[in-house]
């Protein structure tokens, strides 16, 4: 249980850096199929938005030999408790390390999760003003929804696989005041937690790297808010050659609506459908999923999240998609985790 | 290719008979989660419409030793039309012969299709009228919406195993005017055949028994017509457990939206959640899928449909669901077809 | 009644030409906003096709002085078909005569309604084959869903508006074959009806010109088939300024989800989000609705069909739709018609 | 701009008194077609939960001559945030006094608010406890979802009609903490107002009473987070004779669909059907709407709020509901407020 003190210093998740080695694809992925915004470019990289994000950015494209996740930056609640989550951090084995910031966001504290996970926090950011031709008449709305694909709103969760999901959770918890809103266990170890300091049922997720490796990215979501969306961007995705993984179908853990997609770079990308449960109550306590009922857990129509890939492929990988989907097809699960 | 002179002597699917060993926990799964009305009983048998079919039922649950379909009914176009298509299939190899009729239909042809299916055909039929507190202010549904579980407006169509799929559709096809609108082939042999006499993408299939039993029932689906009702729907089963074997999701093959679960009785009960394609060019051309495209006829999302029950289980079943599903969990796909 | 064996020598609504003196303004609503694909240019016309439209163009956009429906052409189930239904015609004083056909289209049976709505009848059609790269993987998808704006699949329906509706009803079920599916009557006025020959719940409606005005047209319905698409192209259209005149709602007749709104050059438009009631039985008997039940006719949500616009604006008209509302939003409605 | 350090002292709205003369239609809406649950009776009022409120009720129908709102109970984030605000409003003219609680919640903080709406703060609750056959297999739904009608999840927000907005929205910011999202003003006169204390959009909103009354109740939410469930809820409201007033439509105001109805004792009720805009920045700023933009804040759509209704009727109200609409179908709006 955290500690009640700092339960809202941290506000949400703002942005996510994803590596590609095909950056042409994977761009080609988040505009024309998901209609986000492009709002900068410097370097490798291309800035991207929905049109619900507030900020200049919630997704960075940045060319790299490898897929996998640059980083992930949670925004404070106010510069006092940036200062507080440093300090915090910096007193621990975690350390980190400020920085200048990047497009669109101030000053950044930066550490690594104990599994090796770039993290970031930041508190300065740009609000990003449309221009008028861009200007929705939905005051709430930074900008008019676009007219291209499919088009997400927001950034909305991050999934990150670990080979040891109880430090990483324990993190979240002791030094930004994350609450563990659900987890599974299977025995006695921790293989997945959710976790969030707002209504949502997650903002950052974890779950056990069944390879054992440290530091990988499962997957970002991008929120569309309809759960038709989810059935509509299916079609697309199976129209335009984007390779679907599961779903659509909606999650017992967090009763979010759920399709995953590998984007053309090789990261997985999650749609997410709806706003699944929203956590009202202060005194929540953390509800445990036992391995028994896991198959609601992870689906709640007939989905099927297949071994070879969602349990097992991450990034960075070793392997191709392809070739990892190759290699474990035939695999099967390894023998349960003993204690 | 059909006659046209016959193309509408058919007009619709109009009813389904089901056995069951549990006909409490079939009545209980058809009224109480599906919203069915109940209109009758006699015998062994209870009768079912949902508050959009035009006639006294839709639906005969009848107890039986096994699960299986007692028979199915078409309703011809006109007096004539049904005498025309009984004497079609009485100088031909299957005959048949007249019954006369069940409750709320009139006299019946009865025939069994090449791999032994119980079929009909039908005229004479008494519409359903509402008693006063079930009449609907929209004057084209015969009965308000019910208030219990999600309820189903209509059946929709029906499925069929057979050890031998051209013979089913070469009758459906010769003797009652039958197009098929798209059909599978495994190298030169037909494993899959969808039919419609109207704008339906299908209201009779056929499909390859791969155990190689004959005439064998795949599964009836039920209408909603709204796609969101398969995900409502999917909960409800998971809630009330009810087995989900695969949705929902959408099939590329006649682009309907599909949720299939097996009733407590054993049978596979289809939701329908859209139309689907409807086809209105009376020039159309069958479609043909071959083996390497059939993905995305089975599932334009990322649905499985699995082999141990979906490609092998119909019913009657010489094991329970629970013993085939534990027999060919482990059997795997058998050898392809050979010609 | 009509008569049983012309029922299906009409096979479905084909095509329809809208004239509008804003061809930019059209072009750009039909193609950026409804994604159609545009397929060929002659003259001052633009052709255009849903992604699951079967021919070569379903809407043809025609530069003119003023907005209105240039014709609409049904496609007959033969080629005999469309002999006799002209023979018929021919024979009557509406007449007609043969035209060599348009883009697409072969030879062309053109006549008038009573009320000098311009109808065509044609069998020869050039089914659409979509280049490699707008081949979908869904065989009955004759070209892939578009990424642009919110998609239709293909055109749904025509409703006229008819100084004499019951005049425009007696030539289409006298000639053409259609049923009467649902009709609305003001003491002994027939004020409306809803006519098809197939499964729709209605391919052509007619409604009554409370200003008097012959030929004019309603609207042109372009077919969704999803409920939660008319949501989210309402939020399209109000974003990127297209007036909604009504809806997203449904309508008790047809049971049709509808959203109307008026394109760039002042045609008014319906978006069809489902398929309605699907009419199976042959045998149907038309429903009538009484003015006291037309609340639930109209609309079964709280939606609002406007007097100043929806019961009295057609094209083409003699004012703006902006000078049209100025002038009924005070007028109100007539007094009801007198017998 | 209120406080920060207050901004999470409130944690939610709880639940909500209703005052009906027709407790058996009151009570029927709400379990046979809202699918509530029912979990006490005492004296003249029977407890309601949705099936994911997570306490033993969110709505309260007490029998009472006039329709309207009995109360509205906010919790607190913790003890001691119920004794500071408490406090704070000791302080202030609103005073208040502490009561026992009521059935399922502890001792509890009662005020009025400036216009006379009587307002409860509350911290000690009692989770509810599913009986084995109700237990859900979703970790955190507290009761599987009902089999009656269309079920709503667990009440949403509160929205109060009062003489002077500005007043009970300074009121909710100084001593509640709550963030004012979005407002609207008619020149100088702040007509509405949407307060929040968490991600949500609203949980209270405040409106003008264009009547100049004081203390009226506008309505409350029910959430489905579906929405195509507005739709679904439409159909049935009209099949089962609740008044639709207006919907379903999506508001530009706090994005959230809604539909609203009266319930038979004569409250309005709103269906709110997604979760609309959520708000993650820390550093939100007020939006601010005018009379010239309040087309699409009040509709994105084609929907009417009606004036004779919407804008002038509240409970409790002098007239029942039929005499209202009566007099106010004539009357029209009145001349703008002047300041």
């Amino acid at each position: 249980m955290n500690d009640p003190s700092i339960r809202h210093e941290i506000a949400h998740l703002a942005r996510v850096e994803l590596y590609t080695p095909n950056p042409d694809g994977t761009l080609w992925f988040f505009t024309e199929l998901l209609g986000m915004y492009e709002t900068h470019r410097a370097g490798q990289s291309v800035y991207l938005r929905g049109y619900e994000d507030p900020y200049q950015w919630s997704i960075k494209v940045t060319e790299a030999p490898r897929a996998g996740m640059g980083h992930a930056a949670l925004r404070t609640s106010s510069a006092e408790a940036l200062e507080r989550r440093a300090a915090s951090l910096k007193d621990s084995p975690l350390a980190g390390k400020w920085s200048d910031g990047d497009f669109g966001f101030g000053q950044t504290y930066e550490f690594a999760s104990p599994d090796g996970h770039n993290l970031s926090l930041v508190w300065e950011v740009e609000k990003y003003q449309a221009p008028p031709e861009l200007r929705s008449k939905i005051l709430t709305r930074p900008s008019k929804r676009p007219l291209k694909g499919l088009p997400v709103k927001r950034i909305d969760h991050l999934n990150l696989m670990a080979s040891d999901v109880t430090a990483v959770k324990e993190t979240m918890e002791r030094h930004l005041g994350f609450q563990t809103r659900e987890r599974v266990v299977d025995g006695n170890v921790e293989i997945g937690a959710w976790m969030s300091t707002n209504l949502l049922g997650h903002e950052v997720a974890c779950m056990r790297d069944t390879l054992g490796e440290r530091g990988r990215f499962h997957h970002v979501a991008m929120y569309y808010g309809i759960p038709q969306h989810n059935i509509d961007a299916a079609e697309i995705f199976r129209e335009y050659d984007i390779e679907i993984e599961a779903g659509p179908d909606k999650h017992g853990i967090t009763q979010g609506s759920f399709l995953y997609v590998f984007e053309p770079g090789g990261n997985r990308i999650e749609l997410f459908a709806d706003a699944g449960i929203l956590q009202f109550e202060p005194d929540y306590e953390t509800r445990t999923w036992q391995m028994a009922d896991i198959d609601t857990g992870l689906a709640i129509g007939g989905a099927h999240l297949p071994w070879e890939t969602y349990f097992t492929y991450g990034t960075p990988s070793k392997r191709t998609l392809e070739e990892h989907k190759a290699e474990f097809a035939t695999a099967g699960p390894p023998p349960p985790p003993t204690h």
